[in-house]
């Protein structure tokens, strides 16, 4: 895998200051568009196009269990992730109809879910060939035509999960990472934090390495997606994270190599307790903050809406000297139209 | 139009209640889609529907110009309106992409470009014949069978009018309200704290009254906008507030009455200085905040995106009965499902 990320270039300078140029020739005050021209810049620079198409979006969202889940740290029990994978299936849930709204394919990836990972409070969650296996799945989960790539997760248990792998990660243990997940009481609240610690402790001697952690601390979903935004950085396809399930996943990327998640976008800051501290460890912007905490990449499925309308917006408007309107005034007052 | 207010019929709560019921049976953690469910809520009470199904929507940009732009307190020229509206028509625009990128029907309203209003600092803006006519040009601009409704605007000048609007309703003069607008630099940004404090000086005798101060600061434009706000909360139909200017235009009517605009949304939190002390003034909470400061509806445009994908998310889902999903576990740890 360290092999891999020695072969991922770096985003293309000149086309996000082309693309900036492009820009700023279009009939409104320069940067009046806000983010929407950052992130047409930002997309560019990946894509290595002045003008980036309005992209093609795939939603990947992956699934598994959680030994942990027998903690008590989950407000929902574990049967409910087969459950949910169903109801995925049968066009039920809400990414089904978030994602029929942004036009994107939803393609669905349960990791085994006969088979719980360990209970990282007791042994490692994941065996080495098992967390290479995960990783292999989500990698090859990006779809073939694909050129905006919105990830999910759904797993019972996998809030726990995620705040262990950031505890590790960027310090401060159960009392700072862990959130209330779907919705679980203070008693639960206080196993999580708990649950956290113990992890912590019992693998304290792979905490430095991001991915050996990775894999003793598990989800095979966390696992695939990880894998997927291998892919799509080779791929040079943008992936567009959803809430803290999505983004602990591909934080131990981060601490690898600084540059690989270049193609990351944040879709949305989620009301989980550690999402806005591990943006802002990732130094990662969120476009959206809607009190969402759903997962199933139900925040990217939003976001995505405004990527498309950043890229549809700049790629047919016209210029000013096209449209013939008077850019800045000249310093003495009088005006300079760009067309003349 | 006090009388108009007065013939306006609160939102339905028993809608509103149902909606809310509606929703925590549907397959997810409740709440958990946190303002996609406040939003459906909102409109639910709005339309009196339990339900409300994905809504067509539909943007009107009004467009007029400023005597005032004579001060000095723009970047861009008057005539850049007219080139605007004339970008408009050919589908050059920002607004023209983002229109289209959501699937709405837009209206171009040009109110009298060759009769700017007088500068307001000298004199008032607009009589109260002019002002009512503006007001029911925009009144009688809602498309017939929009059931969501984008305002916006574009009028050199009018970050100007709007900030001595919201200063003389809230307080607080040119220097708490005058932002940069298209891009105006230091010296352009005095004269509008200047032109503003001038504006609330000369029109001293009619602050009290938000209708007259309306007439009297102006802009055609903003009238119109108020006029399709009137007109929207008499037919049930949302509204998508824009940014400041389209903000400060509706708001004289919060002033005449506190429920007046229990049909606004604010679509985001523009760049521009005053708005979001604005937007608290009015106790509205924006879905998006990217830094934007075009105006011409684009925040609102983006926005819509948002509603539609709230509204298609609930009507689609499975509850937690018709997908045998399991409910909540029970106080004892043992789990019930709602399907059993």
């Amino acid at each position: 895998m360290r092999e891999l990320l020695d072969r991922i270039g770096p985003p293309d300078e000149t086309a996000r200051a082309a693309c900036r140029r492009a820009l700023d020739g279009k009939t409104k005050p320069r940067r009046s568009l806000g983010r929407l021209e950052t992130l047409a810049e930002q997309i560019a620079a990946l894509v290595s196009l002045r003008l980036p198409p309005v992209p093609e979006a795939a939603i990947v969202v992956a699934a598994a269990d959680h030994g942990v889940a027998a903690e008590g740290v989950s407000a929902y029990p574990s049967e409910v992730t087969a459950q949910m994978v169903a109801n995925f299936a049968r066009g039920g849930a809400a990414i089904n109809q978030l994602a029929r709204n942004a036009g994107a394919n939803l393609r669905i990836v349960p990791l085994a879910l006969d088979r719980p990972t360990a209970d990282l409070t007791q042994a490692p969650a994941l065996s080495e060939p098992e967390f290479l296996a995960a990783v292999t799945e989500g990698y090859n989960a990006v779809p073939p035509e694909c050129d905006l790539l919105c990830l999910g997760e759904m797993g019972i248990g996998n809030t726990t999960v995620a705040a262990a792998i950031v505890a590790a990660l960027f310090g401060g243990g159960g009392a700072r990472w862990a959130g209330r997940g779907t919705g679980v009481d203070d008693e639960g609240l206080a196993r999580k934090r708990q649950a956290i610690d113990d992890a912590l402790a019992r693998h304290a001697a792979v905490l430095h390495d991001p991915l050996a952690l990775a894999a003793a601390f598990g989800g095979r979903e966390l696992a695939a997606i990880l894998g997927a935004t291998l892919a799509a950085r080779r791929q040079r396809i943008p992936v567009v994270l959803d809430g803290f399930v999505c983004t602990a996943a591909v934080a131990p990327l981060a601490k690898l190599r600084a540059d690989t998640l270049a193609h990351a976008l944040a879709s949305h800051v989620s009301a989980e307790a550690g999402h806005p501290m591990l943006l802002d460890e990732l130094h990662l912007r969120p476009l959206l903050a809607l009190d969402m905490r759903l997962g199933e990449a139900s925040g990217a499925a939003l976001a995505v809406l405004l990527l498309r309308a950043a890229l549809a917006c700049h790629s047919g408007m016209a210029t000013f000297a096209e449209a013939g309107v008077s850019d800045k005034p000249s310093a003495d007052g009088a005006t300079t139209a760009a067309a003349s």
